[in-house]
């Protein structure tokens, strides 16, 4: 059975570094204990590893196709949609009213993470279809909910999100996609969404689009946007199915991974036949598929770090069982070969990957338990520190996840570049996850030139506590020498920060953003050395004294991967901040023509 | 049709960076002038666009097959290679006598540099066998090279090189393949070999293998190991073919990416008939293979340029014309979108792919070029220095070429990622480059453990030589600049590799060793940005008095681009020197336990 995860490490991330236990104190949670949250992971875990992990590689191999007419799916991924909605995962965080179980989304978020391992592909049509539901869920009117929401929870219907469209890529703005008020207030979508994850299948009987549209009439830019439901199928208010929406599908796109989960090219109302319903206000479509988005970029975070995941985990058990070479030291060519683990090199690349992935994660957990304080707790301060790191949450493990991939092809060497071993599906997977959801770059005029700034810079100040927070908790020796490191390269990070937002408000924008792919690179490396000197606090307190060796093994594992990432990559930001503070204009300065 | 380099950029490389013209001074070369030089870079380019770059994508798509019995290749490649050898091109280094054109290695590099942008994995057919061939000319008996010699360089039979087996990979002193030795001289080879590139197909009568193997009782190690002939089927003294030579195909393995070229597994002599002709003495079976090896370590230094070279020029046209957001200054969602290229972050990631691509392709024509002072010109210090950085030259371009790639498919963003446009292709196919014929750590181990104290360290001296006399005739403000960041970091490379040498040579080998791949990265950046410097001369040199705006343009390009280089990416040495002088333990010291 393939090994989905270190299951040690993610009781240690959950109880013991986010104490999700302290989470049933909330009302919402309170019938939850332990013994809940586990079971339900061990449920994730069975239904992941029996009915996910064995199409991952088929599901590359056979991706969907489309005859005109119809798209087939390999029927494997059918039946792990039936596993995984009958289990009730479609809606563990829904509301007992909605049949679900008010998970704290930290639960739900390892769970995901068990499902991002196993098969990434697949997991994406439960996984896009309960984001659509809570969009539904708190913005829909009640009419719209009961027609549609019982049967996206209970995985009769799928849902997707409609926003790109072929000639505006990332600026949402410039979308035409048109709706046109209808006597009975719905409205008459007309357009063409690309790049729709999802947004065709043979799984379920209907698939439930949420379409950014812009009404006739609305003013240019995000302001004249709207969020729409559309239906492929048009729903009576039973939820029974009658004829189609025309919802057409224009053709599959074929990726170099993520092959399992359709990329479609959708036309919408080619026959002026396409009927839509408003979701909440017009012009606030951006405000709610935002909401969605958020969870969307989480959601791809914990991909690109449960990918660097599973790939650490292949690279290591093929490093601890394959003989071969010598140390530098040994010159007689008759002794045995020793197992690549125990080559520095192969050490350097498994650590870097440790280090990567399972920051990655923690930080994911992270965002999710911000996610709980503010939803269960209305912890305004974790709202506003949640929307600070987002940017962060999508990109550190969008753009490290893949590194981490690119280490485990090379531990396995010529085997790892074969399909015959999954490593280098892995490594063509996890490539869409600095693109979508918002690029790398995106993400960094988000977070440079906008996130910091809001409520008056709260979110950094709140985000410094709990930095500080750890440095005071800070007490073994060699947990304290990490800590000084730390504290100097924030100190970096922080004088970096004031430079150039005082650059922003001296109306030096676009070359106080030239840079932002640094910044939030810089920024991404800061937040998870802090996670990992939290983490190697956390295994001190929990395990210095433990008897047993595997204790004793994880502690000196976390300490290594903690001093792997504050000594070798922290240190990188300082040249970073040099070329941010100093306005670097080498990039800015360079001409089209110069090419 | 495929734009398959920037040939004015090849230009000022070969004529005004290398002065190419100055090599028909050597006798070897001396029919040969600027003309006869161009005409054949025609020829390749046109041979290139025409047969190699049109079936690239239609090769990935449909790899070759085997049914148990057959290989099949799809036609395109056949043809291909009748162009390809018909105009001469698998023989062009070759002397006279042999029927070659006595080709500069510099002029041959840069005609194989338009055949890496074109088709990676078809043209690596013809360069194996032409690289086959030079050990066969180099060392084989007459009696085998009159048998063999005329029909590889004809195009009638093709060359691969046998080194790997299953067990083995980069630890080839462990091989285990067996030959024994007959009573008529000829030996009968027994064993597996895996990762065989052109190890079988449709294309040609015949297949030359090059066969690493252990003659019977011969010592353990790499002493041990002798180089055979062993043709697919045996061949008669005119070259016609007859009967089976008993080597079996015992499968293909299905890569990543290059899967136009057949990688394979062979059985030799399952059936005791396989029969193998032994080349130069037993016992000097690597240092004959290392020929070949060198070669094709230069080889796949240029591919993994050329690939990154054609990654960036489709980004670089993708951006030049797609329209898509705003700059950060512009408030007014009613102005007109502008290009990508516009985008501050998006100019960064085409510089950055140009510094690398244009580096690196520098990088591996000044290999070219030092391979003919040698050989042409019979100067040992160029035989030296080669030999020295020959672990940079197959190592800089493989790491950063998929690293251009990477940043291309970001580029053009979700379009990137579909096999709808080319870049996701390339970044398939360059990730095998760090991989085979020796890994990036393997190329460590090479330069840091064992090149740079060979001859005295006198490699070093000869390049530190080049490296001064650049910085003596950088006279332009705007060069001088980029001088004095470059020698500032020189000295800290310097001072790294005599801290390393002292430790090694005191017998902390597996320390001084532990970080060997930094190490590497760090004297790669530095030979890149020494060739920056100097290429930034040259054009200064060339175009400063230009009253054309494309020299301009041109100067101004290299300006930015070792700009770039220079100030964002040399600069991160200063880590990796302290890491290396401070001998970190982190990745040393980790345990297989404690993963």
């Amino acid at each position: 059975m393939t090994v989905l995860i270190n299951n040690k490490d993610l009781n240690f991330m959950l109880y013991q570094l986010f104490n999700a236990e302290e989470l049933t104190q909330y009302s919402r949670y309170n019938e939850h204990d332990k013994n809940t949250f586990n079971s339900i992971l061990e449920t994730s875990y069975k239904i992941a590893s029996e009915y996910f992990a064995p199409h991952n590689a088929k599901a590359d191999h056979h991706e969907p196709t489309f005859d005109g007419q119809k798209v087939t799916t390999i029927p494997e991924v059918k039946e792990a949609w039936k596993h995984f909605s009958q289990a009730g995962l479609l809606c563990a965080t829904q509301s007992y009213e909605n049949g679900g179980m008010q998970l704290p989304v930290l639960i739900n978020m390892a769970s995901n993470a068990l499902f991002m391992s196993a098969n990434p592909a697949s997991v994406a049509y439960p996984f896009l279809t309960s984001a659509a539901a809570n969009v539904i869920d708190a913005f829909a009117s009640d009419e719209n909910k009961q027609t549609f929401l019982p049967h996206m929870l209970s995985g009769r219907f799928a849902g997707t999100m409609a926003l790109t469209e072929p000639d505006v890529g990332s600026s949402l703005g410039d979308l035409k996609t048109r709706a046109i008020p209808q006597p009975d207030g719905t409205y008459l979508i007309k357009g063409q969404k690309m790049f729709i994850s999802g947004g065709d299948q043979d799984i379920t009987e209907n698939i439930i689009h949420l379409v950014l549209a812009r009404i006739q009439n609305a003013p240019q830019g995000v302001k004249g946007i709207s969020l729409f439901i559309v239906p492929k199928f048009k729903t009576n208010q039973d939820g029974s199915i009658a004829e189609t929406n025309d919802v057409q599908l224009a053709g599959l796109l074929h990726k170099m991974g993520y092959r399992g989960t359709t990329s479609t090219v959708l036309s919408f109302g080619e026959n002026d036949q396409c009927q839509g319903f408003l979701i909440g206000e017009a012009g606030s479509g951006l405000k709610y598929m935002f909401k969605m988005m958020n969870e969307a970029r989480v959601g791809v975070g914990l991909g690109a770090a449960m990918i660097g995941y599973r790939g650490y985990l292949e690279s290591l058990e093929y490093a601890k069982n394959r003989p071969q070479g010598r140390l530098p030291s040994e010159k007689d060519p008759n002794s045995k070969p020793v197992n690549i683990i125990q080559h520095s090199d192969v050490k350097r690349m498994l650590l870097a990957q440790k280090a990567y992935v399972e920051g990655a994660l923690a930080l994911c957990l992270f965002a999710a338990r911000l996610i709980d304080e503010h939803q269960a707790g209305s912890n305004q301060d974790s709202e506003i520190l949640l929307d600070l790191i987002t940017p962060i949450v999508k990109s550190f493990p969008s753009a490290y996840g893949p590194k981490a991939n690119d280490l485990a092809i090379q531990v396995l060497g010529g085997a790892g570049y074969t399909r015959e071993y999954p490593v280098e599906q892995c490594y063509r997977d996890n490539r869409l996850n600095p693109i979508h959801e918002g690029t790398f770059g995106i993400q960094s005029l988000d977070l440079l030139g906008r996130k910091l700034w809001q409520h008056n810079g709260k979110g950094l100040a709140l985000l410094m506590q709990r930095f500080q927070k750890t440095l005071d908790e800070t007490t073994v020796p060699e947990a304290k020498e990490l800590a000084q490191i730390f504290s100097q390269h924030l100190a970096t990070a922080q004088k970096t920060t004031k430079i150039l937002g005082n650059a922003i408000f001296e109306a030096k924008v676009d070359q106080a953003l030239a840079n932002a792919a640094l910044y939030l690179d810089m920024m991404g490396k800061v937040v998870i050395s802090w996670l990992w000197l939290e983490m190697l606090n956390k295994a001190y307190l929990n395990f210095e004294q433990s008897q047993h060796q595997d204790d004793q093994n994880f502690l000196a594992g976390k300490l290594h991967a903690a001093r792997y990432f504050i000594r070798w990559e922290l240190p990188e930001i300082e040249h970073q901040a040099k070329l941010l503070t100093e306005f670097d204009n080498t990039c800015f300065n360079m001409q089209a023509d110069y090419f």
